[in-house]
């Protein structure tokens, strides 16, 4: 099974029924909450196969619900047969199932009869939460909301680039970010860790994705990581230095991939007589030289680490760092570095997914659960860079210390920027 | 100008202001009921970058009449200044647009908007055509309103592409068909007609678009052509025979993009069980052998002409032939070939369109209009093959003789047909 | 058959044996005095599917008459059973073959090999043409070497294709062009012709292919012909009035090929310091004024016709003009617009080929030659428009005032120019 | 540098100028031993942008020692300016560069001009290395010669891609195999080794590339390895297992590679009367099950790995493996196990390039050398695989335990296989 939670030493919450029922409602209302702003019109269409229309992710979380539990049951009657090949992502063992750059033709069923779905899976599940359910229902509840909360992010990332793809740039929301203030993030130099072998991966207290473990001795020999993360500021500074038009800074596939899409800032920047701006969930808004960078690829913060005499982190570095410094965030639309009391490193967690300079691979022993969800995370373990900490929209309460985030090297519309590190010298 | 009537000919009903403003409440209100059954959702997405969506539609069919006719006046304010980007279709001399794959991204304005939208148009058009509007805004609001009806048919082509891309095939109408009774069309021989000059073109009676004149003598040899439109039954036959897999029937490039698309029946015919049904704007149906086939190609209707031992009509002929037969139609969910009266053709209007072994090339002396409303037809003069007659959902009225139609050789969402001919022999 | 010869009418030379003879010794030493500069290295890759090896031209043109004249001869051994698959070009009739685009990775057979099938085929042909040919026989030798002439044309199409895209355009030849004058050819004027019905089409005499016939009434209104084709220096005007960038001069289709592959001047025209030099089968060199154009595209013809206040000529009307000035033309190089003693119309023959706005469609009662020699032609005829004339590099004696030669509005690597029409005024 | 040689523990025949002299003409004359039986037809095209032209590869290795010894001697002449452009690889600190997919339009220099400028180079260099050369320049030519040794092995795997896309399968050399006898290589079961730190990378005797190093400690839990290569006997009861068709045993991107390539053998295997052939330098020949499955992808070996039980070893499991086993191989046209004494892992060195789970990263510490030279290795660090060992057609002696060869893992086109490892049990 992809998630697993020490039954041993879970937290009560999670453990008893009460609780289970109690996330389960917490979870999907927050779902609600967030695609209540979204026209049936938003909600259709896909800007591209990476993407997934807002609708879609609304069936298909609920689909997993039904797929993974409800369906194994003698008295559940689906509500529609044809969503197991609608709203199936990529499970091979469950079946065929909609080509995924065609979900954006999914016009049928419409956003009210998806509201009536989840309504359907809700009543159902609450049903079943409320009775007594197995352990082996709880697990895979528990899977299932940290799934959804997965595609929370997913979403706000889909309609985002959705959005920007209107030559007008129409604003998500026109919330207000619950951001005020805003910090002096000036570089405040660096923290020095690791030297010698160090518990890597998940510990057992509380949930886990399978990819967090198993727990493993790792080498990490002393290494420097800087305390702020890489700021829209040094980011102009390096696009000021020609950054982004010389090859010698470049992996090759990354040069490449520059060249070829006419790279030349973050994605989401664009110029307005001469000053850049950034749409955002809230709409076009100017860069604030103080703020974390954001909608970088792996192959842009990669160059910008060489550019800047550094590189960036392993995981196993980045996962020291956070160990010291337990996950403390805030849901906001912007990403804005934080401290963390009066700990030296910020913006762990809750401003913007680091890259990371290790390839998403398997931790030594890993095996995926036998069945269907068992291809939650283990097929995906290549040609793609691992991602650490979490983003200013990941839902609170989601992020952790061994928690793996992975996209391709090319990927941009993630809320992904970076942190430096630097071999000791 | 694209479109053009001649104020001497014109019929009493088109010069007069009640007339013209009778003529645009009509029209609009017919694009409103066939419309009103697509949801938002089905509204949004393009299924392919040669469909565009409802909403893209009726939205454009809206910004025609804004662009050429109100945008010129004086007092006139425009609903929204960014439609002019966003529902400008290929008018160069207008500026920027949307680029046409990219119509099914404009999830703004969302349908409830662009229905706010046709609605100010309406009521500008209407004021002005209640008022003592000159010739020129007369002669626009005519081509506009041809326009519209065009887009009448493309937008049922296009949802029907859209709703097919769907695998459950939902249909656009439960609405029964006005069709109950079934002609017997087996293959009713050929009349002969032609030899010498003929006058091709319109006859300046009524309006007609740029591209159907100048009226101009042609040299039709005597031909022969079939009374009736090739029909299912004998579709089915050409398939028996293997005419999907036999390279001497087919031109060179149909016979690639044959292999390439793996053609082996026509466009939304699908294996069930063995038996073949065909999906229609009510959804699958059983194939009626009777029926006129629909959704071929010209690269298919012309490899059937081979296999038939006979040719496609040239557009001249088909026109001589339908001289003598005024169009009387009536509009339809599905093509049947009905009977015109006594007259032995049949199925020359309110079928299927058919396919002319003519490439669209202007007529001698064809010149367009000054100004973005000469991109009409002009253009598009190459790589197209001419359709003629109409199909069962083009608008009664907006038949003529001399209409020319124009698709790709390969385009096979157009409700395409064919009848055949022979040289006398 | 694809191309044919009235006995009656055919020219003594053709129908006696030592004349057949004869010319095949002729045409098959000239493709070989035109490849004897062309490297083993040269001929064997290709640059675009458009384009084939010399090597393959080389073999696929002693294939046809293995294949179509001594395969049927019960004591003819093939050279290498191979080759029917590697030197087939279209024909599905006989078999499966090298995909077009994988040409260039025939390296084996090698060239030398190559000259040996070549002279096997020779000393065949050569015993069958000193015997006692049948006229089936005849007619297919005769096939076979204007096929062999359409393909010396080619072949220097292609090595001129092939040798510009090396970055440093090595010549072909460093022979010096027989030309040594230039003409002063300023526009001289209008010829007009037409009014009536004409006889268009082969008139019998002689060979022709099949395309060309059957000889058939066109009516060709009255029209003005250009006495001179359209020059380098004119040229050059359309492109300082911005040619190029105003699609209001373009067909919809041009518009998007040339933005798309960035046009803004002729195939194989390069600037140097500011001037524009041209590349040519002898390399690099500047651009001449009063010589014509060559290298555009139908697209480009077009737009310049539209530019320049006239149009294309129909293929009718250009053939009403060359039937009063039989076909007089030198070998070369370069294209240089020739007078034709005092007669007005320059250059119609041995300069370049000219687009008509006529798509390539079969002839009134055109039927193809049953079996694989049928697909010479016929399955060509949609997509295409028709050139006529002949270029410099068009082996002399094979031009006809009724030849067809057809290319797509895209194409630019042929010979191609243009000279202009107007409607009578 | 990439490539570098502690002079202290440098081998004697490495430090003396004769020595340096000796080893470049042996190297030099074994490349041109390997493409002697190619033709300058053969040596000209490339099959896909992957692979590239022998007579490029012979071209290229040349220029790395022009471009990097000689061009900076104040006498140097260079051969031919315009080699620069034609010949850089991938050097963006060199300048611009013939586009990779366009290599086999490169007709000249023809071979011949080629052999002259690899003379040319050649006598350059003897002549330098005859004299008193700096240790920059013995420290260049070694990793010259290191360049070219992979050249050799790439010309082979390359040639022997294009004669395959021959439909006739030509052999590149009828020269027997030197393999007489045949091994019984049955599963050799495993070998334990590994648990704790290991010292991983180039010991710092001899040559290295720079990406074998830094030396560094590695944390490597037990392990078993298996003594043998999977072999082509173990490939087919995975295809008879249906191995290609089942996604549960593929990585997700792999699966949809298979899907979309086809693939349901390894590369090169074709099915003649219902029995495997694979294509081999010295043509087809029947599948020996007893040999080492070669040419199979990361894909093809991951999934095999798990449809067996089993794991790929990790790079650094590989090196812990054959530290304990120098290397001992011989040159060979086809991949067969050897047996190294009676040391029980068989086939490290000399059968089939190994395919490790490692993506290809830096080691810690690892830093590129300055200028264009340090572009060999570092900036490919993203999107790769490692393997490890060596193939029957790498050049014997460039071998070594620390050797890091790495390709996407979609390649097949290399000369890869595998052996399996698991976690202690």
């Amino acid at each position: 099974m992809p998630g697993s939670m020490s039954t041993a030493t879970a937290p009560s919450e999670l453990r008893t029924e009460p609780s289970a029922l109690e996330r389960y409602e917490t979870v999907r209302a927050f779902t609600d909450e967030l695609t209540s702003p979204i026209s049936p019109e938003d909600q259709t269409p896909q800007s591209m196969p990476d993407c997934s229309p807002t609708k879609w992710h609304r069936a298909h979380t609920s689909w997993f619900f039904e797929e993974f539990i409800l369906a194994g049951r003698a008295d559940y009657r689906p509500f529609d047969d044809r969503f197991r090949f609608l709203f199936n992502s990529y499970y091979e063992a469950v079946g065929p199932r909609q080509p995924r750059p065609e979900r954006g033709l999914i016009t049928r069923p419409d956003a009210a009869e998806v509201t009536r779905y989840r309504d359907h899976v809700d009543s159902e599940m609450k049903d079943l939460l409320s009775g007594n359910p197995t352990a082996e229902v709880l697990e895979l509840a528990t899977l299932g909301l940290n799934h959804e909360q997965q595609h929370q992010e997913l979403l706000l990332m889909d309609i985002k680039n959705l959005l920007f793809s209107n030559r007008f740039h129409p604003a998500y929301t026109v919330a207000d970010d619950p951001v005020t203030g805003r910090l002096d993030i000036e570089h405040t130099g660096w923290t020095r860790l690791g030297g010698g072998l160090h518990l890597i991966g998940h510990d057992g207290r509380g949930f886990c994705f399978d990819n967090e473990g198993p727990r493993h001795e790792a080498l990490v020999p002393a290494f420097d990581i800087s305390n702020s993360l890489v700021t829209n500021g040094q980011w102009l500074e390096f696009m000021a230095d020609d950054g982004y038009h010389r090859p010698d800074l470049w992996l090759s596939d990354g040069w490449a991939t520059a060249q070829t899409l006419g790279w030349d800032a973050p994605l989401y920047w664009t110029q307005e007589d001469g000053r850049w701006q950034t749409y955002t969930l809230t709409g076009d808004r100017s860069i604030t030289p103080e703020e974390p960078v954001c909608h970088v690829s792996y192959y842009e913060a990669d160059a910008f680490a060489r550019w800047a005499g550094a590189r960036l982190p392993t995981e196993a570095e980045w996962e020291v760092a956070a160990t010291t410094q337990p996950p403390a965030t805030q849901f906001r639309w912007h990403p804005a570095e934080t401290a963390n009391g009066d700990r030296p490193l910020r913006g762990l967690f809750g401003s913007v997914w680091q890259w990371t300079s290790s390839p998403y691979t398997p931790y030594p022993g890993f095996a995926p659960a036998p069945g269907a969800v068992g291809e939650y995370n283990g097929k995906f373990m290549v040609n793609q860079q691992v991602l650490r900490g979490s983003a200013c929209i990941t839902p609170p309460g989601h992020e952790r210390v061994s928690y793996r985030n992975f996209y391709h090297p090319h990927s941009r519309w993630p809320f992904t920027g970076l942190r430096l590190a630097r071999d000791e010298s």
